[in-house]
């Protein structure tokens, strides 16, 4: 039995859209179309857009450019949500793609800025085939019990702060 | 201040190799040089293998092919870690490396196959700008404690058995 599954990448541990990233490896050595839409994180130089060039069969897509997390009022936040969510929406039900990584999505949704519901509903009437990656901390309980599978990133030990190393080219991005 | 980290991915949940290859993917994007040595897994046509064909800077050397598991007698198995270990070895002192990720070795460890003492004291005297990530189940006490960031998978949710899944292509490998 093939299918499309849901995988969750949550908790806040290291490693949860590393996994991501390494799905999407994977997946693109059998010749998988992946989309990969970021939530949070802007287009930066990070590695990973530079290493993912080099797959015809990977896109990259920064949605959070604009996102600052620091507005009193939320409605800037929720409207750049809702326009990215749009696009994510579109490329799972129309883009033919074979694994979809929502990269943050926890995030956004644990912060409000899009309805849970209509987020899951989407992901349900998803192609049969397709897998769905979400990653982020704090996934919304709805969204554990409608996954296939669930792995928390949990904490043993952290580099940051207590040994004043810091956030470093090749590791963190 | 920049220092090559020993990062550990444990646990008994999904993505403790499948993050390994995204820090690959992340670090390849910098221009790292990269080794990934693989305890367990054999040649097999993996999807990441396809894939990280297209990085010169990354190699990928399975060691664990001859791996039964299933001896009554370890003392081939012994043999084969201890064979193993001689390369990892020869790589981290002299390869010339950036990152090197020791992929399983918790699993060679937590079998006794290889003396912990001697593979921390190796890691201990790697090049100073060298990462070092090791994964696998049941990581040693004393590697935790020497790691700098040490990440446990942990498992929510599985989707192997009770629905009645299989492992499938571009997920699991």
């Amino acid at each position: 039995m093939q299918k499309g599954l849901l995988i969750v990448f949550t908790g806040n541990g290291k490693g949860k859209t590393t996994a991501a990233l390494g799905m999407a490896l994977r997946a693109a050595g059998h010749g998988m179309r992946i989309l990969i839409l970021q939530f949070i994180k802007g287009a930066r130089n990070y590695g990973e857009l530079i290493s993912l060039k080099k797959f015809e069969e990977v896109s990259i897509q920064p949605l959070g450019t604009g996102f600052t997390w620091l507005k009193e009022n939320l409605e800037e936040d929720r409207e750049l949500a809702r326009l990215g969510w749009e696009k994510a929406e579109n490329a799972i039900i129309h883009g033919g793609y074979d694994m979809i990584i929502l990269d943050e999505l926890c995030y956004v949704l644990s912060y409000g800025l899009l309805g849970l519901e209509s987020v899951l509903e989407t992901i349900r009437h998803r192609p049969e085939h397709l897998h769905v990656v979400v990653t982020g901390r704090n996934a919304p309980e709805k969204l554990i019990l409608e996954a296939d599978c669930v792995t928390e990133m949990c904490v043993v030990k952290h580099h940051y702060g207590d040994q004043g190393i810091k956030s470093q080219r090749g590791i963190e991005f």
